[in-house]
């Protein structure tokens, strides 16, 4: 049995192009988000619009949560009543970045219901989330996954199942997030000491690009450190949350974790030197001024 | 004119596959060490054996020395006396890791002695060494680059001019050590943190691998990390050694790592833990006893 009615909440930036993407392959799909234009434009893709997140859980087969935070899928399933709504046996796939406690704890609260639930992280950003090449980290008992891989293969096409039990999917993606922040924060310590010594920037890209010290976050984040308002593809506040996801996720596990540590202290510096809706490639910034450049 | 005679002191790991490669370009070379069977292969690819750094120096257009820090470089050049036995006009290329205060004094010294002097550290390792395809990153005026240039590119196939002035070459390394040591510790914590959540190694790799998280280190240490006893390919103690060069920068600079200093702590704590000699890759282990796994 394939999933033919999906329910989709929280069209975003990640989530419209995935509601759309469902949609495209065929899926019906009922979409819920509070902002008008991103249910227009899931219906001009093919998709339909619901009134409230329970609407999209009515007879659908699965529904998809891709919003903002653990919170947010806890008030859509429960507050809302998008879960009791759902027919029995109706999947609920979590895709938003959520710490695994918190995801463990709604796994607990559905199974309840006699819902299934998969914890199913993704990274790859918009870019994936559009073209339907996102990573995603599935953990589910095997067959729960099975039930719901035509859907989860719509989103993404590097799918990893990572564990058998809800959180493990979430520790992968919190995981995957320490490397990430503390690579862009390595670098902002690296360009703030070349600069330091009177050091091109682009050439010492150049250099660290093609030696051991690379990584992807110095190839892409690099060249915006150099710039003095690079577009915003990401914000250093996210950041400033990611790391307190994965600090509050070593806590738990009485887990000491001395980089991400420091590394979340360089983002909270930015973001409060009031750069948090700035490029994350910002963090940089504090560095400089640790460093001795008067604040801008 | 291009250099036709090279001594060349420090015929380690690095030094000896450098000295054969210049042997092997038909450059004269005389080499000092106080390993004899560095001397014998040398000698045996068609190099010369000089019986201390002094003989190495004699007659040389330029000094090449491959030794393991500053100390032993002003110990060849100013104890040893091969830097008063060079004819006045010659060169002296450092390709050391050192601090940059450190060569920034030895360029001076040699300068009262009518020395020229090129600050070229090196990336790439014994592989490097050996195929003639290190990374240097050389500071001098233009000219004494030029001067060495066919030196330098019979051992690296990157060659970078990253400033003018004694110094800036060692920064560089400096700041590439800094992101390699920083990289190998992050890579550490996460994958302790992924083992405290039950997930898989080697899947976690695969994952991180292809995602915004990977790293030149991650492919190259992290499936180390998953082995009880890899091959050490360079030892915990190099970076207890140049993460510490890395802060003394810092210091010298009045400039704060925080990243750098954590990473320092844990290589200096698996160090303490007896592995000093293992391969930098254990830094995990020290990770893991943090996490609550006993010392083995």
């Amino acid at each position: 049995m394939s999933a033919k009615k999906i329910g989709f909440v929280g069209l975003g930036a990640m989530g419209l192009p995935m509601a759309i993407n469902l949609a495209r392959k065929q899926f019906h799909v009922a979409g819920f988000d509070l902002r008008e234009e991103a249910l227009a434009a899931l219906v001009e893709a093919g998709g339909h619009r619901a009134v409230s997140a329970a609407e999209a859980a009515s007879g659908a087969d699965v529904l998809v949560l891709m919003v903002v935070n653990a919170a947010q899928a806890e008030a859509v399933l429960f507050a809302a009543r998008a879960a009791e709504t759902l027919p029995k046996g109706a999947t609920v796939v979590l895709m938003a970045t959520a710490a695994p406690a918190q995801v463990a704890a709604i796994a607990q609260r559905l199974a309840a219901l006699g819902l299934d639930f998969v914890d199913a992280p993704v990274s790859g950003g918009t870019k994936g989330a559009t073209a339907g090449a996102l990573t995603i980290m599935a953990a589910a008992p095997k067959a729960t996954i099975e039930r719901v891989r035509p859907v989860l293969e719509s989103l993404g096409d590097k799918l990893f199942h990572v564990g058998e039990t809800p959180g493990q999917g979430a520790a992968v993606k919190t995981v995957n997030q320490l490397l990430c922040g503390v690579h862009i924060a390595a670098l902002a310590e690296a360009m703030a000491m070349a600069e330091k010594a009177g050091l091109d920037g682009k050439l010492m890209l150049q250099i660290l690009g093609g030696s051991a010290a690379s990584s992807w976050m110095l190839h892409d984040r690099g060249p915006r450190m150099l710039e003095a308002e690079p577009v915003v593809s990401s914000a250093v506040d996210i950041f400033v949350k990611d790391l307190g996801i994965v600090l509050d996720a070593g806590r738990a596990a009485k887990l000491a974790l001395p980089l991400s540590a420091a590394a979340h202290q360089m983002f909270l510096a930015a973001s409060g030197m009031g750069l948090g809706g700035k490029d994350d490639s910002h963090v940089v910034e504090a560095y400089r001024v640790l460093a001795g450049r008067p604040p801008t």
